[in-house]
């Protein structure tokens, strides 16, 4: 493995995780320029440190980091390259495979492009919660092509580096699935158990206790945002939220019956989901499991 | 409105609700008798200082609190009248209507009896769990009958008061749609969501972020407890998981056809979801708002 160089980066996107990327880098002594179409956006970010806004003299930067929505990506991307912007690109979105498979469709340059996903809590909670520490110690997904070649793959690899992230090479299709079940699916169903109390009175939501407030609380994303996530991710998104809905209609009709085996059925569920809710709770950092083949064992 | 005697009190069944009641008690100067079925459940009782065990010897309390899961309170509450423990008695179990109505059905004398539920979180985290604060500044409801005295009342008032709670009367109908919504059918959400993650790999549970072991963490609760809870609240839980079941039903639909109105058509959704969260999250508590009609607008 070669020392790769990483002393200039384009970042497109400055919401939470362009900024924080590039805070990241900043932090690092790479030399920052940013791209977002709103500049009211740009000047917020360069205001926390983040860089400078890019200006169209400069010489090709050694990465571009596009991290906009999903449905945004490829056309950054054809766009970013077709103006030489960089030598390696690589992009943020939390879905990979319609990005990876569109991007090629495009005719994208795919030998310069690495499809990543830093899984660092959901881009949701405005710029204010951009920081360069928001990868540290947290598994940063990438996607390679079979024909990626490896100088792209060292550049973006120093990327997750710098940015304190550990890499986890994945399949887009298994990266899907896995941010479904994890992260897309739960997102959705809180949203659903919130959608009740958008009109409720104060009197009655002040009788809620902490754990139901704690439950919904990654409802509160930007709706335009996860709406264009979930349905980049459609089919394994379906798949969780059906397995969800025969289980509470299932348990619904448990009740409405009214047997005397109620309490005993459902028990069985209660019991599963705590043995579910421990493990997730024990479950540590993938770092000190990372041998362990994700994928296999979804 | 009379000074109301409170200085003996027997509590039924030491679990984290009974015994966080003792505890309040004990530190108002009441003298608290505790009764359980586990030997070993009143040692640890006595052991935390929550009072002393109770022997036959005893003249009758000022009020006996039956703190026992809701399919054994009627039975609970009848053996301690027909044994003359106590002049008032209430219970704390979590729905209302049921345990109401059997009470009058089984024949337990109502003019001494005021069904009660202190709203202090789930009694699922053990009798670790158990805190003379646990009430404080929380609602705990009260169910009165048409013909229960004022001079119950006053002695459950009192309670109320001791443990630093504030009372909230309600109907038992109205009271159990309130928890269906706030408490049971979410439980039931939680523990469908982490079935999934039951038998996981570590390598795949590590990538899992903060906010869904926020969303789960309510299924961590005794699963026998919370079974008996929701079979004794059943047609309103019911209509709860019927609502989120058809909402995660038509959010998958939507996914599968894959119009191009899809993100749209989520959107609404997630932006209702995230008004509900936003509600939720400013609510305060009951006290500033106990004039409004909390039954009204549920």
């Amino acid at each position: 493995m070669t020392t790769t160089p990483l002393r200039t980066a384009v970042v497109i996107g400055c919401g939470t995780t362009g900024t924080s990327v590039a805070l990241a880098l900043t932090a690092a002594g790479v030399e920052v320029a940013l791209i977002d179409e709103d500049p009211r956006a740009i000047a917020e970010a360069v205001a926390l440190g983040a860089g400078t806004a890019w200006t169209a003299q400069r010489p090709p930067a050694d990465l571009v980091v596009v991290a906009t929505p999903p449905s945004e990506v490829v056309d950054a991307l054809y766009g970013a390259q077709s103006r030489g912007l960089g030598y390696v690109y690589t992009d943020t979105a939390g879905t990979k495979e319609i990005v990876s498979a569109e991007a090629e469709l495009r005719g994208c340059d795919l030998k310069g492009y690495l499809p990543g996903h830093p899984l660092a809590g959901p881009d949701d909670i405005g710029r204010d919660a951009a920081s360069g520490d928001r990868f540290t110690g947290r598994p940063w997904v990438l996607c390679p092509y079979e024909t990626t070649p490896d100088w792209a793959l060292e550049t973006v690899a120093t990327l997750v580096e710098l940015c304190g992230a550990y890499r986890l090479d994945l399949a887009p299709h298994v990266h899907d699935r896995i941010v479904a079940e994890l992260s897309h699916g739960p997102h959705l169903v809180a949203a659903a158990l919130s959608t009740r109390f958008a009109d409720s009175s104060a009197a009655f939501l002040g009788l809620a206790e902490q754990g139901l407030k704690d439950a919904v609380r990654t409802a509160g994303g930007d709706p335009w945002l996860w709406s264009d996530v979930l349905a980049h991710n459609a089919g394994p998104v379906a798949d969780v939220l059906d397995r969800i809905a025969d289980q509470l209609a299932q348990a619904a009709a448990i009740l409405r019956e009214g047997d005397a085996s109620a309490p005993l059925e459902l028990a069985l569920t209660l019991g599963e989901g705590r043995r579910g809710q421990a493990a997730l709770d024990l479950a540590g950092d993938l770092r000190t499991t990372r041998d362990a083949h994700v994928g296999d064992r979804v």
